[in-house]
């Protein structure tokens, strides 16, 4: 999967002295787009130059320990699922050793064009998620787990 | 279920021109804050009076129609599950005509002391809970619809 | 001056447990928003009917007391200064008991049409902002003040 | 002046297609927590290990052009004012050229301790902020400019 580390603010933190549990959605975006970016195409380019737009239809996260103001946390990005009309990519967040595991989720998209009408997946866009890292096995068991 | 109306404001949305999907998360819990509110017993007093925090441990959101900008979203929540250790509420929100679903969710959580270790629900705030509205069939059926 | 009232939100809040600095600029936006609606003419249509955009040059905030979470704040907004081709709006956050100052403020905009070309400002943006509530001395007083 | 990139992303966006103006103070945190850093002393670390605290008595911010969706910003920190009882940073974001300059702005900010008395800064934080970066020439020339 692929992986990029950024620092928890303090405008991400609340009373509880933990990121707040919105922010975690902001951070899968930061994810996909530098997954798309090391892919070779950023998604600027998707919406700029391929005219095709990713909103998100689903999204999903599970909390298992909070991040820290400061906390340089990773985030580890793979594709779980690629169809013709869809994309989902799912997440690993790590806390600043690397190891634990603070949080896992999921974000399920559709294509439209720039008219908002459905579309399927074509062109380079199609091409750089069908060679993205996939999902790992861990992080589809994390995800199963209930 | 409870309903609560407020706007979509301009830092809400993104440059698609609907609301950000991270913003949901939020509206969530601009919903459960209120429904506790109109129980008789407010979030901020579970924190300050009865010392327990409701931190989530899980999120869920479905996109169905994006939110505009000053758009008067109405959020209706209720109470998906209660247990000894755990409570699950269950969000619709619906646009300004008041019938058009944008969107539908639910957030779980524990029940922490001030310490940070694992509580019962008990006292004011289990029996607020207790007799909280529940989510209603609709909600539970576009949830479960996959 | 117009006044508006809204709940610090667990999002709004941070781990010194007061409302985060950088939300007051959303806040402000809140109060010149529902001022314009107030005045007869909401912000969407000046976008939408009126052609313009009122992006902001430059932002200014006071703090004299953190808002808390759950607090009810009030938010004052009366326009400072008119030219032709600005406006400029100053408010005021009081706290929950209606008379404690949390915070001052103002921002300067200038008027663009939807290709981004500077323009002055005409048709009904204007004439609602020319009979808007004006800033009152105490907000003017306390933002000399240095 | 310390100078750190980062990029902006979709949430940071409103439907003016730019960087919403709020987050402009969110960055000048980013770029004072980062200037601290480097120079020895995290802010972390003057929370945690000097118990001293620095919120912000004032903010502003001037707005040259906006910031764009996935454009890589530099933001330039350094001190414009130090004293006995508080501290003034300046800023100035550059767009992705590293030459157009987007906004500058500044935070005066005092010291309290954990119990919210007002402290005057000592030992390491001092020490460290007594040897940061000032602001320069051209900064102070922008803000002053009117």
């Amino acid at each position: 999967m692929h992986r990029y580390a950024f620092r928890v603010r303090y405008g991400d933190t609340d009373q509880m002295g933990w990121a707040y549990y919105g922010n975690y959605l902001r951070w899968f975006e930061v994810g996909r787009a530098e997954m798309m970016r090391a892919q070779g195409r950023s998604y600027r380019q998707v919406e700029e130059e391929d005219g095709l737009l990713l909103p998100v239809l689903e999204a999903h996260c599970r909390y298992f320990k909070g991040a820290r103001y400061d906390e340089q946390v990773t985030i580890e990005t793979g594709v779980m699922d690629l169809g013709r009309a869809h994309v989902q990519f799912g997440y690993r967040l790590l806390g600043e050793d690397g190891v634990t595991v603070l949080a896992v989720g999921w974000t399920r998209h559709c294509f439209l064009d720039r008219d908002g009408r459905p579309r399927r997946a074509s062109g380079p866009v199609a091409e750089h998620l069908a060679i993205a890292p996939p999902a790992d096995d861990d992080l589809r068991a994390r995800l199963a787990d209930r």
